[in-house]
């Protein structure tokens, strides 16, 4: 069988040491001057994922979950998770240490204002928490009389076993797959920063570090990230703020021309010498409160609101988009070698979810991938039905008639990949294939979309549903994120959603992913990766764009109820399984070419 | 011909005394404290009609739009206009005195932050403008460091040809029409204020204050609004602040049992009373910063937000769904019969653009209006391409071979209607045969849309679009907005547009009127209002709502390319006109019964 080398199913976070640890951290409290302490999932960058050196959440209570927020007063503790974590969070903290609390239904505030005497004084880490988050906590303590104050993270002084923080060697991203070299990235930064009668810039998301420098890193898990911190004066030669153990000579080098290299340790000397008397721009989604308040001690203005590099790195250019476009042809071949070993192997009924991603994991390594972009998403029918659901040997279960789902994707260095493919095992029921080809229509209504510029993603988003409204269903997620290329797969700002206001601008790169969930039963999505292109219409009167469909790889026709597509539906989905043949046979073993065209005939 | 008594189409406000008053205002601004002083169209419930004793900017400035601001300062003075209205603008006021700047382009907080001297303080009426309003402005004039000071209004110390205020007497709107008594609806009020937490509300918004204690006014255009306030403590008796001279006696009478009468100049000492140590809730969108002002100044806490009367309000009960359906069949007829009486007398070629709105009104106050619930809007090509156009003596154009417009409402004892119509004049070219199609599919797109409980106007806007923008087309509006029940045309929360973020709830009444216009050349667009309602579908998981159309009046079939059309498109456009046929027939007279029944054919 295949072994997954890249995810692991197995959790190894430590419950039973919460107690102790909390009584340890309130031993720390008078000598701060709080009564109790936030301990957010969050590093000092906001990242998806965190180094295990900064899981602070993790190493207090055992929770592994993406997101949560730990409360330690002096008499209680809560362990605050949204609803994909409750019963997670249960499983791995200390209960009776940590009141379960649903974030969903009780705010922070709300549980603070309950638990907390009138005027009290809560301690927070100023590196973990942004300035919004402060602004808006605050506010809400106001019914309360609660002072939120800054401290020095009080369980850095007791963390004995902390892990070395990340080491990971910073590479240079080679110019034919970056297309813009290092310096007129700066640039186009610093005339943005005098457009905004801004002074400088703290690059605070290790994203836009790396993409502004050209380099990629080794830090944290699944995305290319060199954790570090950049300034960028609106004249001058850029400061990267990065361990020097990280950098190899030839990147100091080879960077030399555009920035200077200093140690993080001097971030905030050098950002109080940089903002005395000037406005400095913050990223209000990545930079932590201690910069604020350094700029603010120094006498200057933090001038917090979006950092001008989102929009640049959302919008790729042609030779990022060209890399997108080879990542996806090898990871559809992947796909594919997957999807016919499946189709031969999962009837035989042997297989359990972990064997599907060992084996998908091993197709996607000998593709030539450095990394995955994420943890496979793989589930059968009731795990299914569970968007976020992660595989773990507790949780593994066999593949057996119904629908099985897989949402995977790969880091190339060309270009990062996201798909999710549902997959019939036997004979799929009437309903199934009714909803099954109610989500279709809407990834195709996606990718269909024709719309003016300045059309923002909120504005397309029920494209996706419309099928399922029709027959009064729905989805509970977004249609689509924003995916970054050889960076993360989750990329702001630009998204398809209720939420995502920012405008679609070409270039950037969204997954078109519907789904629908039938709790307990089975869960169906369907994911394609699209890039936004201008789009040409003779007589038209507006800039129009539209997407050009990234992914190649097969979708179960064994699934569909023809009868519910359109003339124009079958002909979007016939002329791209013949692309999907086209673009993937080149790429595929003849056994597997043979299959390729079988499950790819028109329909 | 017909005659318009409820419309005027001459502009009465005097712009050539502007240097004079000018230069009497700035006299006052030494006194005050101040260097300049805000100008704002809004009076002091920020309504879209003002009464004339409260129009400070026309009687400064000579210029009647409906929105605008003037500045003055000791040396220099604006009037500051949207892109509707620049050409109005300049022809209405001084030139040489009002300096003309383009709000879209040059925000009051650019203009202020260039034309003070640093550390300037800037008067402002805090009657006149919202909490939220200064608050924005405030923080914008940071960068010049101008403080904002509240002042007594240096207009109304020199305005000595003030008109009296208004003083429109009040009528009971019937409990039929109301469908809910006013202690009902007081109770519902004071049971969410508990919820909030919130000791009282004071309604400043005269829409609310109709709906809640079931009253009618007559102080302003068009919308049949009593002009007062009222304080609605958590518990116990509401107080309605409104000039005695207003209220009948049978009317007081009536409302005693669940009001108590005072003296609009009694407002600021109640509100000062009921304030102190207290949470009074604010209406964000209507309430003067004034409110606030007295609300903190006597020790309370004045919580902007909502006015819950909103939501209740925009949700009609049955009895105002019933009104509005019986209003819509009223002015149907109305509408056939301009109608065909238009079909009948354009081709002869001597209509004006007056000619047509003297006609509908006519027909309108025959079918029993109270009023119009708005100015028509009458426009013949190039003027329907300008979506506020509003017809006068001087702009009156001749009705010629192309397209005619006619947007246009009556307010009806039992409802409001808005209705949007474009007809044909002479044999229409096939571009605009293909506008209008495209129009029309989002028209009936919005008409056939069915959603979840939860959706918003903003997630439906779209559909409204997609016919435009398959052909690189689009238009640059919403595609509807709220209306009230016997109130205003324009009734928020509710909207259809990327801006409408609440959710859509039974009860709801938009407009559904999308367009396109050709600048120079024609416009069209085509509305009818619709009301939200529950949609039963066989298995449905959520709560599904959908449109149930309220205008019935005939869309003209010339303009209609039938080749566009799908054949769900066709079977709505054609079961609508015979709905329409069905239920005009019995209120129209022969000879239009029978034009009406030759229109409304099947394509």
């Amino acid at each position: 069988m295949f072994e997954a080398k890249l995810q692991s199913f197995t959790e190894t976070a430590d419950g039973t040491k919460g107690a102790a640890r909390v009584a340890a951290l309130r031993q720390g409290f008078a000598a701060l001057g709080i009564v109790g302490i936030l301990v957010p999932r969050a590093d000092e960058h906001q990242g998806e994922y965190v180094p295990p050196s900064d899981d602070r959440l993790a190493w207090l209570t055992g929770f592994t979950g993406s997101a949560g927020l730990a409360i330690v007063l002096a008499e209680t503790a809560a362990l605050l998770v949204d609803g994909r974590y409750t019963v997670q969070a249960a499983a791995q903290s200390d209960t009776k240490m940590f009141a379960q609390v649903p974030i969903h239904e009780v705010s922070p505030a709300a549980w603070l204002n309950q638990h907390l005497k009138p005027k009290s004084v809560l301690g927070y880490d100023p590196a973990l928490h942004t300035p919004g988050e402060i602004d808006r906590l605050a506010t809400a303590l106001k019914v309360s009389g609660t002072t939120l104050k800054p401290v020095s993270n009080p369980i850095d002084a007791i963390w004995s076993d902390r892990p070395a923080p990340p080491n990971g060697k910073i590479v240079l991203h080679p110019a034919a797959l970056a297309g813009e070299p290092a310096a007129k990235k700066i640039a186009r930064v610093q005339k943005s920063l005098a457009k905004d009668k801004a002074d400088g810039l703290i690059v605070s998301d290790p994203h836009a570090l790396a993409w502004l420098f050209n380099i990629r890193g080794a830090d944290v898990q699944y995305t290319p990230l060199p954790l570090g911190y950049a300034y960028v004066p609106a004249t001058g030669k850029p400061t990267i703020f990065i361990a020097a153990t990280k950098v190899p000579t030839a990147v100091s080098k080879a960077l030399a021309k555009v920035a200077d290299f200093a140690a993080p340790r001097a971030l905030e000397a050098a950002v109080r010498a940089a903002a005395k008397d000037r406005k400095i721009r913050l990223d209000s989604a990545s930079a932590g409160m201690r910069l604020k308040m350094w700029i603010e001690d120094a006498g200057g203005t933090a001038d917090v609101g979006a950092d001008p590099i989102a929009l640049m790195k959302a919008a790729k250019n042609p030779a990022e988009q060209q890399g997108m476009r080879d990542a996806h042809l090898r990871d559809g071949a992947a796909m594919a070698r997957f999807l016919c070993w499946f189709d031969k192997t999962a009837t035989k009924g042997k297989l359990t979810e972990i064997d599907a991603v060992a084996a998908l994991e091993t197709f996607r390594r000998e593709a030539g991938i450095k990394n995955l972009s994420f943890p496979s998403i793989s589930g059968a029918n009731a795990h299914a039905a569970l968007p976020h659901y992660r595989v773990s040997e507790s949780s593994n279960a066999p593949i057996e008639a119904g629908v099985f789902l897989i949402d995977s994707g790969g880091q190339y260095e060309c270009g990062t990949t996201d798909i999710t493919r549902t997959i019939a095992v036997g004979k799929p029921s009437k309903e199934i294939r009714d909803r099954y080809t109610r989500v279709l229509k809407g990834m195709i209504a996606i990718s269909r979309a024709v719309f003016p510029k300045g059309v923002s993603g909120a504005q397309l988003d029920s494209f996706a549903r419309t099928a399922l409204w029709s027959a009064g269903l729905d989805f509970d997620h977004g249609t689509g994120h924003g995916v970054g290329c050889y960076l993360s797969v989750h990329e702001g700002p630009q998204r398809i959603s209720k939420l995502g206001t920012t405008p679609l601008e070409p270039g950037m790169v969204l997954s078109n992913e519907p789904g629908y969930y039938k709790e307990g039963a089975y869960g169906i999505r369907i994911e394609n990766l699209v890039l936004v292109q201008p789009v040409e219409i003779p007589g038209a009167e507006r800039t129009m764009y539209g997407f050009e469909t990234l992914t190649f790889a097969p979708i179960d026709t064994r699934l569909i109820d023809t009868k519910l597509l359109t003339d124009d539906e079958i002909v979007w989905f016939n002329t791209y399984h013949k692309q999907v043949r086209a673009k993937l046979k080149p790429l595929l073993d003849k056994s597997t070419a043979a299959w390729l065209a079988d499950v790819t005939k028109s329909i």
